[in-house]
């Protein structure tokens, strides 16, 4: 069988994909920028791993199987994928990261409550601010947080608040999971809320979900963490909130335009950290990726379902 | 009764502390440098909440109970307490901001590990790198975490890391809350640590008891954290470790000297967070303080026990 890559493996887990795969046809391509050679090589492979280009992936035949790096397809919303799904199964990597981007959620939110960011800033100026510190920075404990989204990394974000003694409450659309649900009570939900952190894919329903009128609803001073999609939050209402000082913070890992323009007003906004798309990361991700993507070949080769398929009506 | 208060309450406190002691005299002294007048008040108190100057106490009269704003007394360790412990009842705030510091620690140690020091770092230089801070940073699952102390900030601490998916021993001297005692077995477990996070004391037992030998039994990569007393460690062999990039990192709240100095090698040394001494701090401390001083204050006043008495003999 010809597999693709487009993965940035290391040369060792690339030589571990090749001991567990004897009997196949591996082609690592370029994992950020693929060229005529890779596409040559993309053509012939019934199964691919990784962020393939769009169009590619439209132009293929022998494509069977996409497995998505990442969580996200929103590259792939354009294509006529009523048409693709029939020929393609798509695969994406839901619930893998979880933990991880639970734990830059929590990181980011204690940079601000603890002071770290202010920390890290004195460093350089050698200036000790100790009484300023320690009376900027507040405890956990009883801050009411709302997080957007009810799947696996927000349950898994609420099980890493509670034990600092936050009342957590989930936002989705399905009241099983969901703490709150419809926007009336989103809304109420939002002003209620010391911290809110958005976990939201980007759907028809979710876009732009928190544009101006609702940034308004957050109270004085709310903290606000984006580890969802950018396109979820009104971005340019967002700085003025935080320009103006209305909001105690921001942690994005996710902005509408990524890489961020070396010109974009977010690099200089005060009270922002920007965690570069990195949340979902770990020194060991590409080996559990591969891990999973392994599993999955065997379900593929055994003709089951495949783990993780996409629900492209749901859009994640 | 004379109250002497010297410690950094608002306006809004102090009216406070007036409402609820109508009855008594209240002296608001400056509380970092106290002034004769200060001093004179000082002589008519019998009871002083704050970190009073050490001399004055030697040489007060009237003083019977001194309530201090923090844990640490070791700025009165050379006094003679053993005759001053006759006159003077002496009370820490053992536990009042435990859960703060142990914020600090986890927030400080989530830092390093989720990259949040480096976003921060990366922000004024408009510098895009996803692809290298995702790949630096790691999960704490799995993570052998070892803290120094098994007072109640330690086992705070262990609770919020716990759901991380750390694995978290504690080392103290008794074996009823501590899963580590004695040195040869705390020398295992530093040796076996990925985490070392000390929140120790300043006693005979303690002082550097994390010698240069100690902290070359560190695994390579292992991340320190000080959120104790500074002199528990030697600091130059900390630094040469940093420096030399075989430690990942530390996070320091406390140092050998406070203020740490302008030109201290710490600002400069690469992969540490200074806190400056925060960790204990919220923007309600002192409002919490207060709330212990005065339920503290029945107590004497009903002549029951008091709480959080300070032990000169175990030093803490």
């Amino acid at each position: 069988m010809n597999l693709y890559f487009q993965v940035p493996a290391s040369d060792t887990e690339k030589d571990g994909l090749r001991a567990s795969l004897p009997n196949d046809e591996l082609w690592f391509a370029d994992p950020s920028n693929p060229d005529e050679r890779d596409r040559g090589a993309f053509e012939k492979a019934e199964v691919a791993f990784g962020y393939c280009p769009p169009d590619w992936v439209t132009a293929s035949e022998h494509l069977r199987w996409l497995q998505l790096l990442g969580v996200g397809f929103d590259g792939y919303l354009s294509l006529d994928w009523e048409t693709l799904e029939k020929r393609i199964q798509w695969t994406n990597m839901r619930g893998v990261f979880s933990s991880s981007v639970a734990e830059t959620c929590v990181a980011g939110i204690l940079a601000f409550t603890r002071g770290i960011k202010t920390a890290v800033e004195l460093c350089p100026r050698h200036a000790w601010e100790k009484d300023k510190l320690r009376t900027s920075i507040r405890s956990l404990d009883g801050a009411r947080v709302l997080i957007l989204g009810s799947g696996t990394i927000a349950q898994c974000t609420r099980e890493l608040l509670l034990p600092f003694g936050c009342e957590v409450r989930l936002y989705g659309q399905r009241a099983e999971v969901a703490d709150v649900t419809g926007l009336q009570d989103l809304d109420r939900a939002l002003s209620e809320s010391d911290i809110v952190c958005s976990l939201l894919p980007e759907t028809e329903k979710t876009k732009q979900l928190l544009n101006a009128e609702r940034l308004g609803l957050l109270p004085a001073q709310c903290l606000f963490v984006n580890a969802g999609r950018g396109s979820v939050v009104d971005e340019a209402a967002l700085i003025e909130a935080l320009q103006g000082g209305r909001l105690a913070g921001a942690v994005l890992d996710v902005t509408q335009t990524e890489p961020l323009p070396q010109d974009h007003p977010l690099w200089d906004c005060p009270n922002v950290i920007l965690t570069q798309h990195s949340a979902g990361g770990s020194n060991d991700e590409i080996a559990r990726a591969i891990r999973f993507f392994l599993k999955n070949l065997e379900r593929y080769r055994a003709g089951q379902p495949l783990q993780n398929t996409v629900d492209w009506r749901r859009g994640y």
